[in-house]
């Protein structure tokens, strides 16, 4: 073991008989930023609080973007080790990864429109079996499922990170330091509230941009009556926004038909595109493409035409 | 240092001067082994999924237990580090532990019915502080929740454990080994069973017995017409415990009057007595009340009777 070790291999004449762990830390380092830099765009989603539909928006937004013109373009990874329900809500579940012939890593498994799913949920035995792990492992399967994983080039992807503050938030927000921003999922209610404040100021404290705040499960209208009630309240979103200074995305009402398609495996805005619910959705589509176009241009500046060159 | 230090002070001449750490981590089990030897029965809410209901559970358990016979006899002890509910569901957010003149530790905030609670909510500065922290600091910070507060002599101790099954729930049942039992806490969804029965798989692991579980959100009855609308779907918790062999406990209907209700900090058995939700909780606190008792009966078994001593 090199004493001096540096943990630049480039530069090291010993490279390849080297043994030393820092080697293999490096070498990860670099598989992880490789793959990274050829995926445009990432997204977490995030919500402080667990049940808010979080998965839902991700597996949704993920399709949306794939169906209108980046089909084989968008990637969706699940990082919530505990309970990951990604591969249920595209309708991939017990789908298993492959590995590349050439050995250059695993294949993320391929759902509808071509999106590329990686979830701890393809590497378990049965639905039953529980993963009793502590942080440090949980970090160590996250940065494999970004170094490891063939995502190839993309456009999009998307990050459906668990509830809380803690190591998986933490652990990506860390490993993705170019992530474009954050979009935030609630409910309405006022427990949830205090909560999903947390999340924005988790967000900005990792220099992340919160590109805006979607409230979920806001109102109900009866189907048989048209009655509009606020099971779980209305407005939550909007006023942690307003109190917050972060952009608001959108209300998505309470619909069963939404927990019908989640457990079908059909994002919600393909089979029921017509309902109030996919009608919202797809406004929320919009604003967070418009973010991005914005964040090109801001990033790449146009060029000077000739005549302010000349002056 | 002493070298040959085994750890159990009552046994060492040079206790008193001793500045080892193992002495602090010692000294630091017996006080959780006291506190928790005083606190008859031990419960832990836990769900596998987020946002299923599982503090309103849990509060809305304390407070039944407290208004049945148990006034200042029950504890509730908020192990969701990230986002802790408890304090608002009890209604006593904004409040701060105060400290015993004694030096004795900490006590714990009073919610109504003399209701015990402790939480990290009482430590943040504001509503708006994310708790960014990785797993050993949160196991640490558990153990000081159960070690240094003085809970004193109670019969309850609720535990409400945040989703998953990571950090929190493994520290807790590593912690307290004589946990009674396990209430664990679903909504009907496919998607959610999934989550849930890995809750199940856990809490066997740990050979803490499951108590039953409890199917919240279950069905919606519209208040204007009275339609029976399934938003969340129903059945999915009573279809768990046939697969896995666990108790069922009862199922909650879906009210606005529950999130109302945990909105101003009032648990809704209290708030709304006489709605199907609350009756439907009477039912599972007398399960589970007859779960401990029958419990008690095994583990004390009845004198044998003169006749049978003599025969």
């Amino acid at each position: 073991m090199n004493e001096e070790c540096d943990g630049k291999c480039e530069s090291c004449s010993k490279a390849d008989a080297c043994t030393d762990p820092k080697k293999e830390r490096y070498m990860e380092q670099q598989a992880l930023k490789l793959r990274m830099s050829k995926i445009k765009h990432k997204i977490a989603i995030i919500s402080g609080k667990g049940g808010v539909g979080k998965s839902t928006v991700a597996a949704n937004l993920a399709m949306a973007f794939a169906v209108h013109g980046y089909v084989n373009r968008v990637g969706i990874l699940d990082i919530d080790i505990h309970g990951p329900c990604i591969p249920k809500l595209l309708g991939v579940k017990d789908r298993r990864y492959q590995v590349s012939p050439l050995g250059l890593g695993a294949l993320p498994v391929i759902g509808p429109m071509g999106i590329k799913v990686v979830s701890m949920d393809f590497l378990l035995q049965s639905q039953e079996t529980p993963v009793i792990w502590r942080g440090p492992l949980k970090m160590q399967v996250i940065k494999q499922f970004l170094s490891d994983f063939m995502w190839g080039e993309l456009d999009f992807l998307f990050i459906d990170v668990p509830p809380g503050t803690g190591d998986e938030p933490l652990s990506v927000m860390q490993l993705i330091p170019e992530m474009d921003g954050t979009v935030i999922v609630t409910i309405p209610s006022e427990v949830s509230e205090d909560v999903v404040k947390k999340a924005v100021s988790f967000s900005r404290q990792m220099n992340v941009p919160v590109i805006g705040i979607v409230e979920n499960m806001s109102g109900f209208t009866c189907p048989k009556c048209g009655a509009e009630i606020n099971i779980l309240g209305v407005g939550g979103g909007e006023k942690i926004s307003e109190e917050m200074d972060v952009p608001f995305l959108g209300k998505i009402p309470m619909d069963p038909r939404i927990s019908e398609d989640s457990d079908r495996g059909m994002p919600f805005i393909i089979g029921h595109a017509d309902t109030p619910a996919a009608k919202a959705f797809k406004e929320i589509v919009r604003k967070i493409g418009r973010f991005l176009e914005d964040r090109e241009r801001l990033e790449s500046p146009p060029k000077p035409s000739p005549r302010e060159e000349g002056s």
